[in-house]
């Protein structure tokens, strides 16, 4: 089963701790690279372990549309199948569900939803999401929620947030895996008062963590930090929690400051494939590096020399990457894949070891010192 | 520089040796993977080096147009800016623009062509092509030859492989480089007698070793296996003959029973990237599984159980393969290219072995037992 164990909380609030599964105990803050359809994208399950990574994120809607649930749970589990041996938490559906937008009808039982592969009709409810995860076999399964567009009016985001609610406990009630644990959704939309209510709703309930979703959907930062604190401050200490699609330094600053323990993103895979590097703001201030642009052609360093990623250990260049992503070269993408995903893996260990040194603040700010939004 | 070791030769005529360059002596047969753009598509250079490559092919051409021979040069030659310690050979460019037909307009001095990628006009020539390959810093470089389209008439592969002649002295003359050998190319169309002589005059020359260009281009396989008896029957035995852009197992077998060391072809890593997987005709009697097939969904085991492939070896089904290629995600192409460069590595060195034994002929006709055309 799934139990967090707090090692150490800085004066800051920032939380140390270990996040034990059925597959492995990781440390937190951690963070977990998407692997939407049983793959991390571009990558192998070696090369993830290499990087550090604890428990990967895939994705419900798209395994229940594509290749289904139950081929996953006759090759063995989603384990098994994707040839991965640590953590797996699979989302619930209810994300990509709400936002096919025209596509979907939300009724108190589910929702009804086209298909984006063949167009087909299918539903899902929270007892189905659940049965779904439970085949998929994931370590944690997620309560199946709505994500509330931004923005949307208090009386929507209430009302939303009160069947988000049922269906938490409908979702707890589904589950029956004693090896599959399940974490609760507080939403709440951006009202401070309904993101209270929620967390302590959720809260109440017995799962094995809590997650804060519906934010970094289009608000300010500033929103976005102050409907976060009002979440973790309901939330239980001894239990994990998991701030849902977030994953860019700054917001893991902003998070881990706010005392959650659990992030997921598919923003570092994904900018990779479109050619970008992550790197420190000491060395480019944005954090940004846009492998097209011509200032790397004669560019002859790694992405990060101070970085220990594989790409960057192994003589790769900034000219050469340049080169393989303006040739459209797979390998290409495998490079900047593996290093941003490194560099957000090294990040959490830092954040971690400045929390066990009670210095998180000062982590905190020589980030922002260098970094530009 | 450059120089082939005859071990053994089989009673068939089989060749086994060793082939030493400046990166590192091989075994031949061989089969070179082909890295057009500075990389094997999809793969690392540890990736190759597991599946046991020694010499990797890299196009003069691609490079050429971009990201520019001064670049690579200045990189340090193409082993430091692609990261790859074993052999490279690149080929001249010839093959590329003549294929590119309209777009191009040949004089004695060489090639006019129009660039694929901006469409700004291009020259190449004997001259230029060996001047970019030393800039490339290959172990072998490749001459400028024209490669006959099929079909073609007696005259014009006449006056053609004349021209390639004359363009091979040319090229010799051009190398400079002392850590670098020149291949020369026999062409001769479909014509037993052009053949025996562009061989002979080719093989007067002294290149550090040979080639056969221009088979494999649209004749039968009967047409294709006479064409390559008439050009090896001239070459001399201690140098290496290199059959260009075959790979397939029943050619490589065919080459090598007419004398064959080396060969190299994009077939095993393109057909990859379309979904399909190599295997032993004992398994699949044509040889090759194609991966989105309805048959393998429910197919829990590897693409073939007597592998030794990362892919075989480590539990990823057809049924997941299947999922992948289906999904489009880049670590089904991977996971594909991995096992039929691995198939073909492990076919040569088979081979090889037969070889020692001098048992060629039994593995070859134990082969086109099972094997289905």
């Amino acid at each position: 089963m799934i139990r967090y164990e707090l090692i150490h909380t800085d004066p800051s609030g920032a939380r140390a701790g270990i996040l034990h599964t059925p597959h492995g105990s990781f440390d937190t803050p951690l963070f977990m690279p998407v692997g939407t359809q049983a793959t991390v994208k571009t990558l192998s399950p070696e090369e993830l372990i290499n990087i550090g990574a604890g428990i990967i994120l895939s994705n419900t809607y798209h395994l229940f549309l594509r290749p289904g649930a139950e081929l996953v749970e006759e090759a063995g589990g989603l384990h098994e199948f994707m040839h991965w041996s640590r953590g797996i938490l699979t989302d619930s559906g209810g994300f990509q569900v709400f936002s096919l937008g025209d596509l979907r009808k939300i009724t108190e039982e589910g929702v009804t939803f086209r298909s984006h592969i063949d167009g087909s009709t299918k539903f899902l409810s929270p007892e189905i999401s659940i049965q779904v995860q439970m085949k998929l076999g994931a370590d944690i399964a997620m309560a199946f929620d709505e994500c509330i567009p931004y923005p949307a009016d208090y009386d929507y985001a209430k009302q939303s947030t009160a069947r988000t609610h049922r269906w938490a406990e409908r979702s707890l009630n589904a589950e029956t895996r004693s090896d599959q644990g399940v974490f609760g959704i507080a939403q709440g939309g951006m009202y401070a008062e309904l993101r209270r209510d929620s967390a302590r709703t959720i809260a109440s309930m017995n799962f094995a963590g809590y997650a804060i979703g519906g934010l970094s959907v289009g608000e300010t930062r500033d929103l976005m930090y102050e409907m976060l604190s009002a979440s973790t401050a309901e939330l239980p200490i001894d239990k994990a929690r998991y701030l849902m699609g977030v994953g860019t330094p700054d917001h893991l600053i902003e998070g881990v400051a706010r005392g959650v323990d659990m992030f997921d993103c598919v923003f570092p895979t994904r900018v990779a494939r479109n050619g970008m590097a992550m790197v420190e703001p000491s060395v480019e201030p944005r954090g940004r590096l846009v492998m097209k642009n011509a200032a790397f052609t004669h560019d002859h360093q790694p992405l990060d020399p101070s970085c220990g990623c594989y790409a960057c250990r192994n003589g790769f260049t900034r000219a050469y990457i340049r080169h393989l992503i303006r040739a459209d070269e797979i390998f290409g993408l495998r490079l900047l894949t593996l290093h941003n995903l490194w560099y957000l893996q090294e990040f959490t260990r830092r954040m971690r070891e400045a929390i066990l040194n009670d210095r998180f603040s000062t982590f905190r700010a020589e980030f922002f010192n260098h970094y530009q939004h």
